[in-house]
């Protein structure tokens, strides 16, 4: 959008969010609130209206919880933080930064204080919470150690080998506005509905569920290498079709036409993006067609070189350059150290010696800079703490479903193979995407899958590919 | 936008709408503007705060003194009566329109009747305000009659030369792509600011000054007339240059940093498009560069081919398709149309009589249907009467403007030919955008040019870019 009007557009913005928190946290709201609550023939156990009445009692504590003060100052603070951060970061100077995320540390342990402490919890899980409703600091952890370990070890094991794949398939030059015509083919046999959303182009690939019937996603287009944005493009769409498989049409604005966490619809998105796009059945149906949209420079490979070329995986220093099975990893490293440093174990000089160790530990790189270390990404400086993990439980998630997809569709792969992907769409739409908020993300992982969320199948995929691609 | 989310965005923006209102009249609103009347020091005659005021009493007047109930009809009667317009139009059913027709006349009038008729006024004088404030019917039918007879006389004289120029040139087949780049070309030349604003691709054009630095620009490319778009784009432009010249930096929301009328917003669209667009001058700049971003089938053409073939007039039968000389003409039916409409010396069954043999007579050219004919505009299907004169008002003052400007600026043409639109943006800025509404449009014509409106300079305009043309 013109630069020049982002002053105006912000204060806009600031306008009405201001009129939505005054009518979110009227006094009539929590009142109504109240009287439903006592009301039992609404709030029998298991039904969608008590579901629905506990997320909207959850909505309004949030929302009246911290005092208008905090709230400013978050804001203020947060957006003064970024901008030096930006700085920070291209000259690699920590000194620089480090007084900036004290004082947001500071401000985000009040906002953890305002919102009460469980008994047997910690201040860190208020923070994942906001994310990751219902998820603690002690679970993720939990689910996360034995996948560091494993995936750890799965990466020796591929550096060993020393026969990475051929990425030449993906070198072909392509021009963006037929990789856009790719995209949107691509979109359609996923089953996304281009009458209500479209797909366009930014700096930031984003999705945006606006209202019923109208979910927008970007993409951004690279010429050199269009699987960058084939992947951009199925991954925002993994978020779209759960945008448009929620109940919106009915009950928007209701908790029950929203999305449950963070982590459940990066489990979307991933799952469309890794694992519908990244496999062997994919590349089957998909390469004849980008042969006829984008060139017949791709004659020259087929399906599996094109599906090895997409899962190599290497250590990296940056998170949003890492391969499907290195970029827990990076997750991990911040999920550890946030939390240290919200229970006070770690102190904000000592980020940048801890970052390096964990990275030549987990993934077996040295950081050389702070710009390439613990400066690289933004969240920290303008308070998202205990959004980080939110990435890893989705890959988690979408793995744990995928093996009962699978499961209870035991012909996915050969439909995949043909560019069938309607019974993969309605199976979502059914288990996950029309239940809104009704249940948590354990709750509905149990349900679907019977079981708690674990690190196994996420591990075995990323096992099995590996071991696909790099003959192990 | 993604026609599933249609009915969403709607209910948006009539939620918007209703908080909007509320805050506009609110009895708060009504008492500042009172006090602020009541000081003498802010209602200095001349002033620049005794023009506000004036200004917002106005919009506060026009907010508070229609019914609730009955904005509420116009606008339920509004869009049932467009949608059955569609279909009407479709089939030619005058038969089918009328009725609905008959009911937005009633409640138009009605709403006529609140703002109260002024002293030697007439009902049609209200509805001209809302678009035009201050002008009245009178006033444009003494500028438009003698305007009529006219153009009338010229057409018959460019009929009878027989000597059409060729529109061969236009006839280069032109991707989009080149199209776009240079419509954002000519733009940046001309002065408008791509860090405030930018320019879309939409089915039908548009400006939309958003706000502070944001100006919106929409065109639409036809492959096999690339002079569609380019005239389409500078259009728009000249609006865009007008909401980038107003002082909303300062101001916004206030009614000085807002447009006078819709007359003066198309003067500044009509002038870029047909007193520059149009020229000889431009096209001697403007054709090298085409060459080299449209391609080089233009190489077979000069400036004077180009200056010809984009001044082609012939009467026909739709307002949107009419060129710069009779496009005033079919502006004028409607004028008197719904003019007597609203005084009640017209029927609606009459219609489609009066406006073949007014087509026939000023135009010279026989309607064969009333899809072609009296259906052919959405207007007055959601109760827009009122509004067309100021389509012909903006060419009228566009003119005006643009003899004033040539004798202040002696070496204007001569800078066009070099591509220096410098001189001619920053006179409009001085003597139109920046002053928003602080004279209304007549006060502002005869501040600029020292006499009242008049047909004048706009038969001289087309006349001699008919004779130059036409040979006459």
């Amino acid at each position: 959008m013109p630069p020049a009007g982002a002053a105006g557009r912000a204060e806009q913005a600031s306008i009405l969010a201001e009129i939505v928190h005054a009518r979110r946290t009227g006094p009539n709201v929590g009142q109504l609130i109240s009287a439903c609550e006592a009301d039992d023939t609404l709030m029998k156990p298991g039904s969608e209206t008590a579901a629905n009445l506990r997320e909207m009692r959850r909505d309004y504590d949030l929302a009246t919880k911290l005092p208008g003060e905090l709230v400013a100052e978050l804001a203020k603070v947060g957006s003064q933080s970024q901008e030096v951060w930006k700085q920070a970061r291209e000259k690699s100077d920590w000194q620089m930064f480090a007084p900036w995320l004290e004082k947001m540390l500071t401000l985000t342990k009040r906002k953890s204080e305002c919102y009460g402490i469980a008994p047997g919890g910690e201040a860190y899980d208020n923070l994942i919470d906001e994310y990751e409703p219902g998820a603690t600091a002690s679970m993720i952890q939990a689910t996360f150690t034995p996948l560091r370990s494993e995936l750890s070890a799965l990466l020796a094991r591929v550096k060993e080998s020393g026969t990475p794949p051929s990425e030449k398939p993906l070198k072909v030059k392509i021009e963006p506005a037929k990789q856009h015509t790719f995209g949107n083919f691509v979109m359609g046999a996923c089953g996304f509905d281009t009458q209500a959303g479209r797909l366009d182009v930014t700096t930031h690939p984003f999705c945006s569920g606006i209202g019923p019937g109208d979910t927008r996603l970007t993409t951004r287009y690279r010429e050199e290498k269009f699987t960058d944005a084939l992947y951009g493009t199925m991954h925002e769409m993994g978020h779209g079709l759960y945008e448009q498989g929620l109940p919106k049409h009915n009950y928007f604005g209701e908790p029950r036409a929203g999305d449950i966490s963070l982590g459940i619809h990066e489990s979307q998105s991933r799952m469309w993006e890794n694992f519908v796009g990244r496999s062997k059945p994919f590349w089957k149906w998909a390469l004849p067609h980008a042969k006829k949209i984008l060139g017949k420079q791709l004659g020259k490979y087929d399906a599996k070189d094109y599906f090895m070329a997409v899962n190599t995986s290497r250590p990296s220093l940056i998170r949003v350059e890492a391969d499907e099975a290195t970029y827990n990893l990076h997750v991990m490293v911040r999920f550890e150290i946030e939390r240290a440093l919200i229970n006070g174990s770690m102190k904000v000089k000592d980020i940048p010696g801890e970052w390096n160790r964990r990275y030549q530990e987990y993934l077996g790189v040295a950081v050389p800079d702070e710009r390439r270390g613990c400066l690289q990404d933004v969240h920290w400086s303008f308070g998202l703490i205990g959004y980080f993990p939110t990435y890893t439980l989705g890959n988690l998630y979408a793995a744990q479903f995928w093996e009962r997809i699978n499961s209870d569709l035991p012909d996915l792969q050969r439909d995949i193979a043909k560019g069938k992907f309607a019974d993969l769409k309605q199976w979502l739409n059914e288990k996950v995407h029309k239940h809104g908020r009704r249940y948590r993300a354990g709750e509905l992982c149990k349900r679907i899958t019977g079981k708690e969320l674990s690190a196994k199948p996420l591990l075995k995929h990323l096992t099995d590919r590996a071991e696909l691609v790099y003959n192990l």
